[in-house]
């Protein structure tokens, strides 16, 4: 019987031009990557669930897909419903992010990696999120971090080589957003908010794309983290349209601008060519454990990121017992994927063998084997009643070439190669 | 804390060099496929779990790594406790193998595929399996089928594919076991075996390798497929130690054999020059799904198949509803990968630049992206005091040449590149 045949819900198929697309792109960022000195590592999808669950995840601990234990008992489950506990249940998660795994990762095997390890990972990560356009419950995430680096030399060999790849993946007239934990503390210091409140603060403050200054600043107030919202969106307004060349001394340095922290981003900015780069000091990225640096690559044409990253020292040693520097960052892959144009230039020539149903299957072979080993791709099609068809489709799947091949084609030689479209 | 830092039970972590080594092998793979004809899809890791345990997945099924629900509430858990069915908590699982999903994609899918598909997919697959040297609970599958071709130029396209992929990745000296299920529907038919007990006899026999011709003559007996094990056990003795080349007219074939099928393993064998292909009428295969055609990989060195396949005509269409000829051919991917050498030419030089801490980190740079533009490897490494021991480490990491650089090395031109090791 037919069934319901799609894929699990939020999650997709790939057939094969978008697949080559896809490990076209995945390849190119792979290889700037390496070349700059990066490399590349692999862990499980799954991890244990008490880790996925030790709050290094923020939000997205709650969107973990869970694995169930096996053998699960009739007295384990009286035991969850006893408990209302469905997480008892599970003893395994799918990750939510490359970040975690790399935390345990390094943890595991420092001992053989260099005293600085720089990391790859291009991977899928999981997320039961609401579904909707442009975002998946199966996504791929390309991240590069480097461990053990505390000056910014790490930031710089990040910025270089994700610069790198986006040239290289033709993705030209990107900004890359720049700013510092350090900065937005002083900011948050300067309007009086409370210690307690500035985590809640700054996550307000990452709203500002989407409800405004009037709506940050308001929010500021509601949930108490300042008292007179028409100062605050004063200041607010000023962040946003200040301009921040303070090098050339045409601004004077705000007082509470964190000089150090500042004086880093500008050596970023001069130290790496051939790319837009911004300051933006109202610039939060989500996650909690950002402690210094944070980054984040927006392009003029979408109205969203694609990519960021920052400094986290305080987060890889978790699992290790003590403080380790790091820095990351991540292209998120799924929204520069359709970006990109593959060129034809960079895949192999690729010839449809049209056969009559007579020519013996040895023949088929020899010939394609011939056509293989001088360098193309090669496919068999049976004729069929409608040629024009079988040639459209032909020429939709990618191929350059067709000939025919009779029960009198011998060998290669008398194959007559006609070229498809053009 | 420290804690413990392992990946999940029966689970990997890939370190750089392997890692390396991994996606080389499945590049190698991925683009002698290609070169073929064939054409790379991806599904996602999950199916929904109703799909996994539609009784197509065999013996793996009981494997599946089961995906609880999302918003689980209690009522759900005292429902689950109440009928003591725990898969009633998981609504999606991980896949176990690339069958099923294929199964799946192309009933989704085949109105935009080609009448015959030749589909790669080269993606991990999960089963809970009690972890052993060599087994692992996460493991990629390199899977090539063959969709809506009927005749043996499917096996044909298949065998040769393979081939090529062994020789491409240095593999030589493997052999292909052919058989066909309809030779041993004839055998069974000869041993007078009643039809029910056919499957269940067929998987005696497979375990032919592990507990010999007496212990698979006694096993029939015991379950009723066969009244005497003598006569069996002598059958079973000649069908192992019989020379097959019938075609040069040796050995008159037996009553038993399907003539038909066995003309078509004749032909296959002859079709692919270069390969050392042998008929074995004892070989199974365990899925109960195939029908015609099944073959295996050995390879002298190993106890155990690289990998195998054959037809299976009844499964594809089962999502839709109508038969649809299928055909496919798996690589046991970690059961090759230990055996391959990673060619040091197809790899780019790798450069070690050796800096004191006060080289400008803007000169470190410059210097990284001159060496990464002329097609090098670049990675920077701080100068310290065991100077020995950072060679030793960066050699083990697979670099080919170091060069110092000082606070007065200007440009490039002023490295001096040594190389490493040799």
């Amino acid at each position: 019987m037919a069934q319901n045949v799609t894929p699990p819900r939020g999650m997709r198929d790939f057939l094969p031009a978008e697949k080559a697309r896809r490990e076209h792109a995945l390849g190119l960022i792979r290889s700037v990557y390496a070349a700059h000195g990066f490399d590349e590592i692999e862990t499980p999808v799954m991890e244990d669930s008490s880790r996925l669950h030790a709050g290094l995840g923020g939000d997205n601990e709650k969107l973990a897909f869970a694995v169930m234990k096996r053998g699960i008992t009739a007295d384990d489950l009286a035991a969850a419903a006893a408990s209302g506990d469905a997480l008892s249940l599970a003893d395994l998660g799918l990750r939510y992010d490359l970040t975690v795994p790399l935390a345990r990762f390094y943890a595991t095997h420092r001992a053989a990696l260099p005293p600085v390890f720089r990391s790859i990972q291009i991977a899928p990560v999981w997320r039961a999120e609401r579904p909707q356009k442009g975002r998946y419950r199966q996504f791929v995430q390309c991240d590069i971090d480097i461990i053990g680096d505390a000056t910014p030399l790490a930031e710089l060999e990040l910025l270089t080589a994700t610069v790198a790849t986006l040239d290289a993946l033709g993705l030209t007239g990107c900004t890359i957003r720049l700013n510092d934990r350090r900065i937005l503390a002083g900011i948050l210091g300067s309007w009086g908010v409370p210690e307690a409140l500035r985590e809640r603060a700054l996550i307000t403050i990452d709203k500002l794309d989407k409800i405004g200054v009037a709506g940050v600043s308001a929010e500021l107030v509601e949930i108490g983290a300042v008292s007179a919202d028409a100062e605050v969106a004063t200041a607010l307004e000023g962040l946003t349209t200040a301009d921040w060349h303070l090098a050339s001394g045409v601004v004077p340095p705000p007082a509470w601008l964190d000089l150090e922290a500042y004086a880093e981003l500008l050596a970023l900015r001069e130290a790496v060519p051939g790319a837009t780069i911004e300051f933006d000091p109202t610039l939060v990225r989500g996650m909690g454990y950002y402690t210094g640096t944070i980054f984040e690559i927006a392009h003029p044409e979408f109205g969203y990121s694609l990519g960021g990253g920052g400094r986290y020292d305080g987060m890889i040693g978790r699992f290790l017992g003590n403080d380790v520097p790091a820095c990351g960052f991540s292209i998120g892959f799924e929204r520069i994927v359709d970006l990109l144009e593959i060129r034809d230039a960079e895949r192999p020539r690729a010839v449809v063998l049209v056969h009559d149903a007579d020519v013996p299957a040895e023949r088929l072979l020899a010939l394609k084997r011939e056509l293989v080993a001088s360098g193309s791709r090669v496919r068999l099609e049976r004729r069929v009643k409608n040629f024009r068809a079988l040639l459209d489709r032909v020429t939709a799947d990618g191929f350059d070439a067709f000939a025919n091949v009779t029960a009198d084609t011998a060998d290669a030689s008398q194959l007559e190669l006609r070229e498809l479209g053009a």
